[in-house]
């Protein structure tokens, strides 16, 4: 076993995660988008780190959040590892207090409070991210609006886990926060119950994934038509109907990033390499 | 400017140093060994990380490397960075006194204690290392012999200092150390003169260094006819009269790996972030 802290797992889950090649439309080893490349998240993990060590201290998720966003953001492309970092928060903190299981992981979620949330929406000012309007009844909320919405978060008294329970049906990430992390939990298994490299493993989880669900992600950017073909071709690589380097170069032409699927295998990798994946 | 710390800008030299591609004989983003591979180097660089903030908290260097070693080699394919950390321990430290010049890090160097030079050889003990025989005179103190060494180190009265000045003709970092790390901030310099996509920059220093000298573990491992051969090769890449990938194809298929050049590459990209070279 490793004597890697929870903090080092994390950080080496966001560079496995990116390594894991090929991953359909996503920066990995061997692509990269013209302005966002392999390297700026390797930097986006160095930066992340202090914050994550917040998480492992006992801090407020949502301000250990906060933090390695501003880390995670000190490069020059923008948003790398939002997604993941919205994950491997509260993964990061349940495994500090030494139960990395759903029911750990849930118990972190639904104590946030309201202070965490307003910490969720300051970082959203760090770095643009791609979001889905908000539904009905929540445009106040709009994350876009960064601290601009902290007092109609503080009027409603809506804790972090409320804001995430809220967004499930918009965002991957969101669903997983309220869901007692299902997926995340579930492709861990899939990683260590796998054999060969640990990128390859990385690489496979993440078509299954993507074939299991439509990518929020995509929803959000390209719409549902995009997601709907995502999920579908990347059955057909499962089916060893296509190939998925030939799926991945396509994709990143397209400019279809399937993001919340690459986040769910970042949080996947740390719960990985917390039970004793072998790098 | 980015608000990374020292120690992180060594994490990030050690990654975006195996990110550079092609880098002709080593792992690079597109080349693995069979047994070690690209992701054995980023769980180096995570593990690495506590030994070098103890360089940057003002602990002495020989412990320092040693804890970092230790870190490194939490992964299961043995050395990845062992020469790189040896010249970031010391360049750490001279950033943390604010003095990250050649005459800061020759101090730092210089003032080494034969407690540094015991650490330094307690290092060796966490992994093996492909090192030349010692010269004459020299045998009791082989570092292949590890903690063994220590007596005789003491009694002789060597600082680290001195252990790397009677090895700078078989070690190209033993001669930065004892020579006010020359190639390494020349080569930094390279980097920030340079444009384009960090690693890019990396790869193109990596050739220059490449031709400049024979790599002291290519004449290690391989013998002074590959280390000549290297060299002479590595300048008609420059001369256009080879391409660098396919000689790095040719390297890696050999066997024949210039791990000295990767580790002065990574202590110029240590410098050259600690100088605003921007990722």
């Amino acid at each position: 076993m490793s004597d890697r802290t929870p903090v080092q797992n994390a950080e080496l889950a966001l560079l496995l995660e990116v390594t894991g090649t090929p991953k359909p439309g996503n920066v990995d080893r061997e692509r990269d988008f013209a302005d966002l490349r392999f390297e700026h998240f390797m930097a986006g993990a160095v930066g992340a780190r202090p914050g994550l060590a917040l998480a492992s201290e006992g801090e407020p998720v949502g301000h250990a959040l906060e933090r390695a966003v501003a880390g995670m953001a000190d490069q020059s492309a923008g948003n790398t590892q939002f997604g993941a970092l919205l994950l491997l928060a509260p993964l990061v903190a349940a495994a500090s207090e030494g139960d990395l299981t759903p029911a750990g992981a849930d118990e972190v979620a639904r104590r946030t409070t309201v202070a965490d949330a307003a910490d969720f929406y300051r970082a959203f000012e760090h770095v643009d991210v791609a979001v889905a309007d908000p539904p009905a009844g929540m445009e106040p909320l709009d994350v876009r609006r960064g601290s601009e919405a902290i007092p109609t978060l503080e009027e409603r008294g809506l804790t972090l886990f409320d804001v995430m329970e809220q967004s499930v049906d918009a965002d991957g990430v969101a669903a997983e926060w309220a869901g007692g992390f299902r997926r995340t939990f579930d492709a861990a298994d899939a990683l260590l119950a796998d054999d060969g490299p640990v990128p390859d493993r990385a690489s496979r989880v993440f078509v299954e994934l993507l074939a299991e669900e439509m990518d929020s992600f995509v929803l959000t950017r390209n719409g549902p038509e995009a997601a709907t073909e995502v999920q579908r071709r990347a059955r057909a690589v499962l089916d060893g109907e296509e190939g998925a380097a030939a799926l991945a170069e396509e994709l990143v032409d397209r400019d279809i990033n399937p993001g919340t699927t690459a986040d769910i295998v970042a949080g996947a990798l740390f719960v990985a390499l917390e039970r004793g994946l072998v790098v």
